[in-house]
This record gives C-alpha cells, sequence and structure tokens, in this order.
C-alpha cells in the first residue's frame, strides 16, 4: 500500500451517503486505491489536508458546446475546459455536430478529435448531433461510433431550421441506438408552433430581445416532450430530454418514470435562477437582454423555479448540466448577430448561455452545506447525482468517474470548508472566453477550494488554473445504464410480442 | 291554431329530461309548433298516436362519407341517404374533400352540391375536409362558405399520405377557423409512427387484414391527440377530435375539459361494440377481416370498451357518429383492393365500415328504454345529446335540428313501444348499398317505427322507405357553440395579451 | 285549450337550450299546459309580456337553513321563504334536524311541519338532517319519511361537536339510503383537525373572528372530503357533498365522476364571490368580520375562487345553492354570541350566512345574458341546471319542478329585458330578516321582474312581494336521479358479487 | 493498518452503485476500517475469499413483532433473531407495545429490554406502539426514549379496536414526534369501513378464512392511506406508511412525494409474491387459508402485484420488510383460535406470517445476480436500498448500519457467487420456531453464503447458525432522516406562518 496522493480529514459525499467524517483517500496512479482510516503514507506521498471540508466526486457535465462551426464566438476547448475545471468539472461530454448537408460522421467526427486533442484541461467525450440520419449512419457509422469510439449518445434536435429531424427519423435513431445500448438526447420544442409565433411576431414587427421568450411558450416544450416520451415509448428505448424549463413537461417525465418507461430528464442552472425579465435587458439598453437568450427560454415566473426545485428534490430530474453554449455578447459574431441596422431581431441572436464554469458551484450552493436545513433545496446527496454520479451512470462512464469510490478515477472536489458566507459571481472571476456571465451577482456561498483530476490538482482557488492544456483525456464510453428501474416485462406503447411482427 | 299532424302519447325525450307522459306535439309547415296537452286537431290533421313510446330528435350524423371521389364502391348519396333516414337519423353532414392538387375549394364545391341535389332523402349539409391549406383558401375562401354557403367546419387529418397535415397547417387552420367561428375537425394519428411499423411489418410480410390493428397502436392516437390538443390550446380554437377509440387519448380530452379548453371528442358505434379480434376474420376465410379494417382500428381488450362506455356515460363524449365510410366487401374496387394476386395486403385495404343505418338503434339499445336501470349504459336525455342535440349545436345547426321543441324542425323518432325484445342487426334489413354490416349479429332491442322529417314520416318500419329522394334539404348552417363551458378569461396555452403580439 | 295566463315574447332557456325567441307559454291551474306559439287567448287569460326578457325556471334552492332551534336568530318561515321569492326562488328545501338526544326524528317532523305551514311564500320540502341514526330509525323511520312524507334525502355531518357522524354511521346510512333511494347529502370537513387547531389558536388566545379561517384550512375539507366519496365508493351509493370550497376536494369529485362514481357536488355564492379577508372585518371594527363567518370558511385566494368557477363551468358541480343560515349581526342571541365580555371568541360565533335571495342573481349576472361573451362564467342553460333542474332531479321533483316544459308546474323568472347594467345588492332592498348582506355592494346586472309559482305572480320588482303567506305548498318529493351518469355494472370499491356477501 | 478480517474479490453493492469488483473490505474491532485493494494482511488476519460473489450490507429489517404479549405462539427473541441472521438479516427493530390500559411505557420498555437481553442473534433496536397517547407520554416519556434510549420511532394504528387512535391523536402524535425529531409509522386501514364489513360477514355467517380479505378491501387502505398523508401534511411531519399493499393507496404515496411532502411507504414480501387465493386453503383443509391471513390481506390480482412491483422499481417504496408477526399454525393459542367448537371465524385468527428469514433472499432473487437483465424487478443498488439502507437512515442508523462504507459496522451479506440456479424456500430450511412457511416452494434462486455481523461470521449457509444468542446489541438510535427530498420552505397543508398561530 503506497500511495501518490493522500486526501485526509474531509467528509466524503457519494450519491446515497454523507460518509462519516475524517475517512481518508489514498490515490495511486490517479485512481482511487483505498478510502479508510490511518491509511500508511510514505515519504512519496503528497498530502492535503481537509480538515472539515466537503468532498464531492468531480463533476461531469454532460451538455456542453465547445468549439462547434456553427458557433463562432463560443468557447474553445481550451477555454471551455478551463473554465469548467475552475468551477469544479473534471468531464465534460461535447457536442460533435453532423452537418446536414454530410451523409458521413465520419468527417466531423475527425475534425472534433483533431480541434480537442492534447487541447482540453479536463477529461472529455463526445456526444454527437444526428441530422442526417441515413440509414449507412444508422446501420454502420452509429456501430462503429460505438464500439470504436466509445461514443454511445447522440442527440437530436425537435426544432431549429438547420437541425429539426421529424418523428419517423427520431423514431428510427431511436431503434438504432436502442440495439446499440446508446442513449438518446432530445431538445423538445415544437418546431411548428414556434416557427408560427415568430413568424406572427416578426410580422408585427415585436422582434426586441425579449419577444424570444414569447416566441417559445411552455407548451411548446410540453407538446414536444409529450411527443418524444411517446415515441420513445413506441421505441421502448432510453431517453434524456435535455435543459427541461417547463412544470408539465416536467410531470410528463414524472408520470413516465412513474410507469417505468425509460425517461430521463435534465434542467439547468439558468432555469432554476433566472427568469425571463432578464431578457428585457437594462433600462437603457434593452438589446443587453440579448445575453440572457437560450432555448427553451427563461420562464417568466416564480413558480417556474418552484416547479423545476420540485423535480430537483423528489428525484425526477437525472442530470444537472451547463448546457454550456455562449457567443460573445459585444462582438459582432456574437449575440450582436441579432442587431441589424441597428434593430434588434431576436430570432437572429445566437441561442445559449456560459455556464460550465458556475454550474456546480450554483447548485452546491443550495445544499445544507451551504444553506440551514430549513432553506436547503436538496441534499448533498442528491447534490452528487446531479452534477456527477448520475450523468456518469447515464453516459457509460461508471465504474471510472462520477463517484468516490476505489477503483474509480481520483477526480475530487474539495470544498471550503464550512458555510463560508457570501461567495458571489462575478464574471472577472471567471475563466471562459467569454464576455459576461448571466448569473452576475448571483451569491452561491462557497466555491471549489481545489479540483482533483486523476490524482492530479488542476485547480486550486489560492492559485488559480494550475493544470495543464495537454491533461485531460479522451474518455470512450460504454453502455449507459437506464436509471428508471428495471421493468421486468411491462408493455411499453405495444406488447413485446406485437413488437416483435414488425422489428 | 292549426297543425298539420299531432304526436300524441308518446314519451318525449330531450337533452336534459325524460318530459311527462302522455304530451302531443303540434306540428305545422314542417316545424314543431306546440308542445302542450289537449291540442285541437282539424280535418286536415294527420295524428299518430305514439302510446307507450318514446319520440326522440331525429339522428344528427355528423359524420358521414357519401361519393367521395376516392372512395367508388361507397354509399351514394341515394343510398347512403336512405340508409340514414330507415335508421332514425334525419340530417346527415357529409365531406367535401379537397383534392390536394386543387388550390381552390370551389369546384369540389360545385361538384358536391351538383352529386347530392335531389339525391338525399334526408336533410344535409357539408364539412369541408383541406389537404392543402393556401393562404388564399384561409383568408378568402373559408369566410365565403362560412358566409354564402353555410359551411362552417372543416375536417384535418394528421395521418394518411394524401391527407395529412403538418402541425403549422394545422396551425394556421385553427386561427382562420377561430375568426370565422367554424369548428375544426381532427383525425388524429401518429403519421409517423404508423408509416414506420406498416413499414416494419410490410418487410416481415406481415400483411394479413389482422396486422392493421397492430399497425395503429393506440400509442399513435393518444400521441396525436395530445397533439393536436396543444395546438388548440395554443391557437384558443374550438377542435373535435374525431372517432376516438383510445383510453389514454379520451383522458387527455377530460383533462383537457376539466380545464375549459374548447375540446370536444367523437366516438363512433364500432368502436363500442367491436374488438380486434373481428380483424381476424372467419376461421375458413382471413380475409374477410377486411370487412372489419378502419382508422383508428378496432382495440384489443374489454377494457378498451369499458373506456369508451365509461367516457358516454361521464360526458366527456360530445358526439357519437357513424363514420360511415364503407366499401363493398366482394367487389374489385372495393375490400378486395387489399388482395393482390391473391396475398393480403393490408395496406391497400380501404379503410372505412358501413354504419348510417345501424347507429342510432345501437346506442338506443343500451339506454333505459331497452335495459334494466342497473345494466343500462347512458340515460335517454344523454342518448339525446350524443345522438343529435350536441352535433347540432357544435356545427351550427341548433334552433332547427337535434332538439324536440317549438320552433324547431319536427324531426322525430318514434320507437316501438316498451322493451320489445329481440331486434337483431343483420346485412338484409338494411338500406345502404353494401355488402355486409360489421354489426351483423348483435341485439339492439329496439328500432325505429318512424322516422319524420319536417313534419313527414319518411320512414316507417311496416312499410319501409316512404319518404323521397328529393325531400331532403341542403343545411346552411350558423357559427358552430362551444360546449365545453363558459370561461370567463383564462389564460390559453398563454395569455391573451401575450397572443396579441403575434396574431 | 284555454289558458289562465299566456306569457309571450320571452326567451326561454332550459337546461339544455336557449330556445328560439318569442315562444308563448300557456298555464293552465298552475302548470304548463303549452309552449309554442299564437296560443288562443281567451278573455279571462291574463296575459304577460315578456319582450326582450329570457325566462328561466324558478329556481330551485335545495340548502336553507330555517326555523331551526338551534338558531334562534335566523329567518323564520315567513321571512326566509319571503326572502326566497324576491329573489327569484319558488321552491326551498330546508332542514329539519334532529337533536341528537332523540330517538326518533317523528316528533321533528310533526313540529317543523307545524313550524311551516301556512307560513311559506314558495313551495318547500324537508331534508333530515341525522345526529343520532339508531337501527329504528334506519329500518323503519327513514322508509316511512320516504314513503309518506316524500322526504327523501338526509344530510350528516362530519363535523360539529353536536351533530358529527362517525364513519361507520355514515356507512350504516348510506346503505339505508340507498335501499329507499334517497339521497345523502354530507358536510365534510375533518373534525379532528380542526378541533385540534381551535384548540391550539385558543391556547394561543388568537380569537378574533378572521381566525375561524385558520382554523379550518383547505385540507380538512379535502381529506373529509375524499373520506366521504370513499365511504360511498364502498356503499355505492349516492351522496351530494354540500358548500364546497377547496379545490383540491373539487378534483376528488371531478376524479370520482370521471369513474361514475354517484357522487354530486354542491357550491355556494359566497365561494364564489368573496375571499377570506371580508372576515377581518372592517379597519375601526374587526369584530364585524363575525359577519362573514361560515363553514367552510370563505378562502384566502382569488385562484380558490378560479377553481370554483372553473367547476361551475366544466360540468363538476351538480347544484348551487345559498346555504342560506343566517344570524342576525347586532343582536346577543346572533353573532354577538361570539363577543365574551367585548372579547372576540371565533368557535362561539354562530356559522352562516344569509343568502336565499341573492342567490340566483348572482350566478345570472356571470351568463352571456349580463356580460359579453368571453366575460362570462356560465352559459344561460348552465345556469338553469344549477339554479333549479339539476336539485329538482337530484332530490325526486323532475317532472313537476326545475323546468319550462308542459307538465310542469308554472313556476318561471322572467328578467328584465337586455343587460340592463348596474343592479348593486345592497342591505335596504332584501326581504330577509337579518340586518345585514354578505354581498354587499356586489353587481349583479340583472334582478328578477317577475316570479311567478304556479301560474301566479308571487314577487313583481314594481310592486315587491305579491304572493301571500299560506300560498307555498309542501312537496311530496319522490326519488331522487343519479345525474353522474348510468353505469352498466362497474365494480365500485368491490365487485357486487362480493358485496353481496356482507350485505 | 491492521485487520481482523480482510474479505477478498467479491463484488460490493451499495445504494448507489455497483463497486468495481476484487476490492477488498478490511475490518478491525467490528467496522470497516477500509475498502480498496491489496490491504495488507497479518497473520492474524482472517480472510473470507468471495471470489466471484456480491458482498451486500447486512439486513435491517425494520418490521419484526417478537415476543409481543399479544401474541403468545409467534417468535420469542432467540427463535426470531435466530432466523433473521440465518437469511441475512443483522439488524431488527422490533415493537414494544404500549398495552392501552398503561399510562406510561416504562414498564412495557423495561419489560421488553428484559425479554431482549442476551437474548438476540442480531443487533437490535425498539420502535414503541402508542396505543394511548396521554400528554405526559407525549411531553415527557417521548423525549426521555428518544434522548436516553435511543428509541426514534412508534408505531400507530388505524384499526384494530385494541390498538385504533383516531385522528385527533394521531395528529398530537405527530407533532410531539416532529419536534423530537421521531418518525411516526402508521399501520393505515379504515377501522370503520372493516368493523361493518366484518359486522355483515358474521351476520351472514360467511366466517370461512377467505373472507377476510374481502373483509379488508383496498378501499379501506386508500381512503386510510390518503386520510394519513393528509394528516402529516397538516403537521409537517414525517411518516412512513407500513405494509402497503394497494394500488391507490401508493398513487397517494407517490403523488405526495412528487410533491415533497415527507410520505415514506413500506411494503412486504408476501404483497409481491402471494395472492388472496392462498387464503382458501388447500382443497381438503380450507382452514389452512388461515395461514396466509394477515392485515392488509393478500391481494386478489396479478395486476395488485404488478403495481407493487413497479413501486419498488420506480422508487416509490421507501422500505421493504418483514411484518414478521407469525402464530404457529397447528397450536391451540396460534391460528386455531380462529376456529371454535370447529367452526372457522376468521375474525378471531390471529393476523400476521412469519418472514424474517426469507425476506432478503426473496428480493436478491429477483435482482440482475439471479435474472436475466430483461426478467429482473430490481437493480442490485434499489435491492441494498430497500432491505439495508433505506431504513438505516429512516430510524437513525445511517453511520452505522445499512451501508458497505468505512466507518460503519462491518455487516455483510456474501451471496453464493453466480446463478446459482435454484433454491425453493421450505419450511425445513428454516430457523425460526413456526410450523410453516407462507413462501413454501417459492424459488429464489440463491441464498446467502455468509451472514457478518460486526465483523463476526453469525450464519454459515455450509455450518448453520454459528452466532451467539447474546452477541447482538441493543442500537440506541438518533434521530431519523427524511429520505423524501429537501424542500426549501415549501408550504405544506397551510403556510408555516399560519401554522405558528396554533403550534
Amino acid at each position: 500500500m503506497d500511495f501518490d496522493l493522500i486526501v485526509k480529514n474531509g467528509t466524503i459525499v457519494t450519491a446515497s451517503e454523507v460518509l462519516p467524517p475524517n475517512l481518508e483517500i489514498g490515490i495511486k496512479a490517479g485512481k482511487i486505491s483505498c478510502i479508510g482510516t490511518a491509511l500508511p503514507a510514505s515519504s512519496q506521498t503528497k498530502i492535503i489536508d481537509a480538515e472539515g471540508a466537503y468532498i464531492t466526486p468531480g463533476g461531469v457535465d454532460s451538455h456542453v458546446h465547445l468549439a462547434q462551426k456553427n458557433s463562432p464566438t463560443g468557447d474553445t476547448w481550451e477555454t471551455g475546459s478551463r473554465s469548467a475545471i475552475a468551477g469544479g468539472t473534471t468531464t465534460i461530454l461535447a457536442f460533435a455536430s453532423q452537418p446536414r448537408s454530410e451523409t458521413s460522421l465520419l468527417p466531423t467526427l475527425e475534425d472534433y478529435h483533431k480541434k480537442s486533442l492534447n487541447q482540453s484541461y479536463c477529461d472529455y467525450g463526445f456526444h454527437f448531433i444526428l441530422t442526417n440520419p441515413t440509414p449507412e449512419i444508422l446501420e454502420k457509422e452509429l456501430p462503429l461510433l460505438a464500439a470504436r469510439e466509445g461514443i454511445t449518445s447522440v442527440k437530436l434536435y425537435m426544432t431549429y431550421e438547420a437541425m429539426k429531424l421529424d418523428d419517423g427519423e427520431i423514431l428510427r435513431i431511436l431503434f438504432a441506438c436502442k440495439e446499440l445500448g446508446m442513449t438518446t438526447m432530445i431538445h423538445a420544442e415544437s418546431h411548428d408552433m414556434i416557427s408560427l409565433i415568430i413568424q406572427g411576431l416578426e410580422k408585427k414587427r415585436n422582434t426586441a430581445p425579449f419577444f424570444h421568450s414569447l416566441a417559445r411558450p411552455r407548451i411548446a416544450e410540453d407538446e414536444a416532450s409529450y411527443r418524444a416520451i411517446s415515441l420513445a415509448e413506441l421505441a421502448d428505448a432510453p431517453m434524456l430530454i435535455v435543459h427541461m424549463s417547463s412544470e408539465v413537461a416536467i410531470r410528463h417525465v414524472r408520470d413516465a418514470q412513474t410507469r417505468l418507461l425509460p425517461i430521463h430528464a435534465e434542467t439547468c442552472p439558468h432555469y432554476l435562477f433566472l427568469l425571463s425579465e432578464k431578457i428585457k435587458g437594462e433600462a437603457h439598453d434593452h438589446f443587453s437582454g440579448a445575453k440572457h437568450v437560450c432555448s427553451p427560454p427563461l420562464r417568466h415566473e416564480v413558480k417556474d423555479l418552484d416547479a423545476l426545485w420540485q423535480s430537483i428534490a423528489n428525484g425526477t430530474f437525472t442530470t444537472f448540466s451547463s448546457d454550456h453554449a455562449p457567443a460573445k455578447y459585444d462582438h459582432p459574431g456574437g449575440k450582436l448577430l441579432g442587431l441589424i441596422d441597428g434593430i434588434p431581431k431576436f430570432s437572429k441572436i445566437p441561442n445559449g448561455l456560459p455556464g460550465v464554469e458556475t454550474r456546480v458551484a450554483l447548485l452546491f450552493g443550495q445544499t445544507e452545506a451551504c444553506k440551514e436545513p430549513e432553506e436547503a433545496r436538496l441534499s448533498l446527496p442528491r447534490f452528487v447525482q446531479l452534477t456527477a454520479t448520475n450523468a456518469a451512470k447515464l453516459y457509460g462512464l461508471d465504474g471510472k468517474k462520477g463517484s468516490i469510490a476505489p477503483g474509480y478515477d481520483a477526480d475530487l472536489v474539495i470544498w471550503h470548508p464550512g458555510k463560508t458566507g457570501a461567495c458571489t459571481i462575478t464574471q472577472p472571476m471567471l475563466h471562459h472566453d467569454i464576455d459576461y456571465t448571466p448569473f452576475e451577482g448571483v451569491d452561491v456561498g462557497n466555491w471549489p477550494r481545489y479540483t482533483i483530476l486523476r490524482g492530479e490538482v488542476i485547480y486550486d482557488k489560492a492559485e488559480g488554473i494550475v493544470g495543464k492544456i495537454d491533461y485531460g483525456q479522451y474518455l470512450k464510453r460504454g453502455k449507459g445504464q437506464v436509471l428508471v428501474g428495471k421493468t421486468g416485462n411491462i408493455p411499453r406503447g405495444m406488447t413485446e410480442d406485437e413488437r416483435k411482427y414488425w422489428r
């Protein structure tokens, strides 16, 4: 027994427990080798004394957009991964996105590998966005992605002209993924509802940023979510609905989970903390609302937030991701694209917010680590589930990422001891390459003291980024787990026997 | 006070009451002039003694396909309307169907008028099926239909290659109809689900008629119904979902009605009385199952029927229509189209069943007029609502059709007195031009003794058809009513103020 | 054909239709003899010209407390019935209340007949409040009440020390009533919840009138309503839950009706129009809040009102009654009982509000007769159902009361023509013997022009009360109807076969 | 680092993960000291090679009746605890039961300590059954139990003449427990429903054992569960509903959990595996059905089982306990009490089944350790939650019992490697002192190889019981956790501010 690093005296939190205090984590060759007491240290062993601190798994952010071609002013792998680790995230899953004009995924894959290679401070993997699911892709390339590349998840869009798939395409992808043990992520908003409203708003010249939130009403999310769940039920295939923001849509997920359909749900920090009034911008500069334009949009009322917090606490949400999809604000290729001849046109504003760095601390700030028990919004184990464990399981990283247990990668976040009072988010403290944060001024109460990836400290609040740009490893992932519960042989959509007549 | 006809001694049933016995209905010039006692008869006055009989409003069948181009072996106006009156229906609403290739509705309208003129035994009106809703049609022709022709309802399809509209088209139609006070009927099944299943079934050579019922699972109806309701909610426009057959879909309607969304629902006799085992055909002739091929298909289990009967009784269904859409069975242009080189191919079988003649008696047979109270499935007033009153209100015929009250057309059905025991449906007793009935052998317990249209007996069970082929009048209809309840100012989909920014 | 009275030119509203205008109602010997056009008038025939007016059935108020021993300062039969007719109500059902100490109902019955005989301006019947359901009463007296007295409904309380029955007693009564075709009304609030809260409030000296609303939270109604429905389901016996005020409780009813359980629901004007802030009293006189003390209490939020209006419109409520249960305010035996040595004690304030006179106009004011269509809360036929028809059916007066149809008693309300603008309720305009109205200042938009009972004008807005104190007749009622829909043979609680082992 | 015992080569399962294989568990002084790889063994260290085996936490059975006065022929502490360890259970919580006649809990407590001291093979704690909650008990004795005795849970009955509390008593207990951080367990069946049915059945001489299942219909559980939840909501106090068996009742719990009410639910093996047909007894001996008499009763239909399995998998159930409450069958003081003069009288049959030994294996047999993935009913981590972790957390044993983690007691179950095929439950293999098992013939697929308590092997399948009768320790428990999720400041029943006026 011989450790490279021992982290002492902290309180370890897992997805199910806050462990007894003062356990020691012995780390060897980047992995957690041992958890126990009185671990033997040699002279080579580095010691971190985490007295009074909580230790949580390194964050897994499973929804990050980096260096996508269609987002020229967003973060690069360098700046995005740097921002991630400064916020306690040690693994990101980013999107390789098929251009609709291409009938093979391989060029995009190669390109994305090239962009990320030796350019990431944290470990990383790829989801693939499918926009043109040819039979060739479904039958040949997806198996190859899964087997050779460890890419075991795809993302689909039900909206956006350039990305939208129809229900038949979605079904075909669900069936293909099911056979391969791949997870399907889906952006669920009704394209036709939204298009019609935008058309109407533009006709009436209602194009200020705020109208973005009118153009994508909750009902567009509610309908598309129900439809997506129905498609998954017919295929009996797992699905995750990304960035959910509407109470009724989430109720559909809850009902599906009650029935043991393999439906997972994700939400994001901005839907829990921000309201649509932000999109109105500042009094002297309405266009600054563009900073808060994302889809689905921020919702109007406090009760929308409450419904999401309820689903955070009651277990409906599977993952809590950043949907880091930023564009610079004051840049002609960024949010200013929505300003045409000085006139705002919300439909041209690039969608998305920066958030990869602020995600983990925002949620940690709502646990009993930072709040009095009666004010806390979630428990520490639930925090761990939402920020790390569940994403790791769902996306095939279990056994390696997302937990503090022997055999796992030694990816840890060590928090400042105690409820250290105000820690307010401001743009200058962040490490992204974006010129604003939507969470400016939000108090989070605590911030990671150390971020540790495979046994190496890569972020130290006192010193800043101490990791290296080429330290992050590409992750070949295995099959994802279904987290909704075993089912025996429950009919979904139709009986399994009926399904056999046509699959 | 001077009457052409007095109907005496019967028990009148309205949509809300079984009136005291032995009232008299005084009829003058085709209208109910008076209801009361001791009405004075002159020597000119014809008397019908309805002693012991129930008198119900002439049936209004709001879902009848006659003489559509795409259904060459179905009933003509002559045979269809003849069949209607023999079964107690005095008003039918049939479908003028826009071919997708035509960008004006007017040729179809003209053609349909021509076909029906002087060819109907009963009064009649038209719905218009929209398959290509051009701006011209929405902005100019629909207003013309409503104002000049009294056509105040359209029907849309979410499935069938030749008819299917996308969600944006549906929304545009809903908005157009809302402004005109027109009702939108919608066939709600998920086209993409069904297409994919059919493709799979055919690939695996599972093409016998029975596979039709597998190809259109309940979930296809459930999803499309939810979607249709969401579209109607966003538009805040009234809608009727036609021929509903699935419990979950109906639950969506019930929930919508609870929330006072203007959603109406229709079901049909075959979904209440028949199961999918019928589609298996006879032991020696599986293809005979084609007789029972319709869409949505007959469902598999008794609990499906029970769910529908529940919704009959609890008020969820607005109308009970025949969806008379027959094709001859033993005819090369009829159901045999689904037999290709002797091999059945369910996807080629013309969809639809005959039912305009059996509809009213089938439901009457489940009231306390024919059943012991504890066995009855619905009350007599509910029977009247479902077979006559509600359709008249929904489709703008109120004040004229659908009720037994002074000022209304004297359209009456007089039933044989008492629970007259077995009356079994058989093909020979029917007046359609189709070579089978799907209800062969079903016992209905009673049958109309007289059918009276505008004061004239047009069907007399003892003598058969006594009306004339040119007696039926074309009905110009007014705006339809919303039957779900007033709402004050309840937000639907969004607030009315929000909607104003884009409509 | 010879009429005592003809009402001309009005627009008749029934429970299902607004009939064509300008029909005439011919009345003979107190009954509607004929409805039609061009009715012959003799020289004896009185004519009322109702040009431009709506004519609705005389109101049936099925929840009225008059001259109960335990309410010494409430209305007498004289003042209560006078107040009723001035507000368009022609039939009231009042409560004969068994004192718990008495093991026979007969003395109370005799007493109540004595009090009411020749003392009522309107027709009337009795419900019986059971507080001590001995086997003798259940097996012998209830059948006698039903058969000899036409008393076919009982009322039970789940709360109030002096009235409360336990669940076993309620079940036994439900079974007894079911066999007799009697309807069970139930006041559903959790006695134990309320008692505990009152105890706590008093211990902390929180005894001002407003605390009454805290002492009876919605959850007390929600729980008891669910329990009552469960008891009715087990017994498979019809029930009406009186004066419902809470959204969740009503949702339980809605769910029960969806499942075709024979559950009916009543609400009252004060729950639709007033909020609990009223109970705070006036700024200079907090005790005046006592005027608004009733049980269940007025609720806190506008969304409570909205939920009730929704259930008015969507059909969940069966009846809309006054729960006229007044006590004088400024009287030592009235509301002042709650002021002890000058200190308010809410638990001693007599419960209940006056409302028999204002009920009908308050609801009429929310129909399209008084509101623009988009502002109306309910349709005119729904108004008729709620104020007259449904109560008549439920309580065994169908065929006689509650509808405008030949054969029925000629009980009519004729409304001032048109939307006659402001008609504001004030105490001086009312005819009760109570010194305030809780609806002071509420604008109703219209008021009955004439109230007609059995063909006689008994109230004329221009002249006031014109009926006579001994004109009202005692009504022997028949078996009530179940209004929730026929059910065939649906298991409730258990199967009918299972139930037979023990009933 | 120096271990008394190392368990090698197994696969550890926690409440959230199946850990990587081949980890080692180092145990010192009865506690898990270390989990890791390559743990150093000294010559003193005992080694267990668990190659190929799963290792799960020692079972915590939180619902066990032992040596209760009112159950003379059930198990003693000796036989019950012996049976527990042979089935993989290392901790039991048993019931000290207040006789209603006693106004202090202390004599019962003393007696129960005396009976159990040095008489238990496994660790154990007490719940207290309250049947007479005097103010003295609530205000003085409960705090003493919690603080001095570590008894932090009470159990209440809503039924049984000798135990039943009314709703007010339940509320007072909930408030008292809430302040002390105690958990309230509740047996939820409607006493009044059941009493009335039993009365009816007996009157009709339907007294065979099977009628027990008719006497306690699902609706009795549904209603009482809803009521119990409402009481807990009003008090905002945590509750566990014990031994749930009915779908609707569980749906109430699910809804409550969705809303974040602190409601927990328990089910038991017999409700998942057995149907009421068992109560019919054998063909030649109907009274043998008495063996399966328990309350709530076994339910009638497979769909009842399915609903429970669904709630096992979807997370609604918090704990899975045995409700070991046996009585000998062929014994005059046991089940034969229900045979009076040779005539069966179900209401006299002692309620309850033996099950403490079979519980863990029955559920393990449904995981993917014993079933193919598509047939498994639950995951291994969910198995661990249900059989150990959740009970430990809920009842204040977290940090000590219920998990395999450093710092916890070394309580382990080591399972035979692999899916070892048929392991059929039979009476002879069991260690209880009861003459039958209700699970006779059920195949469980696997059985514990070793049961380890605080580092000592106490059961070895090869050798049988190897622990000692005085090895079990009494457990002083801390405050229980609420497992439903943090809530911030969500109103329950009323707002917290409103509640302050009376608590």
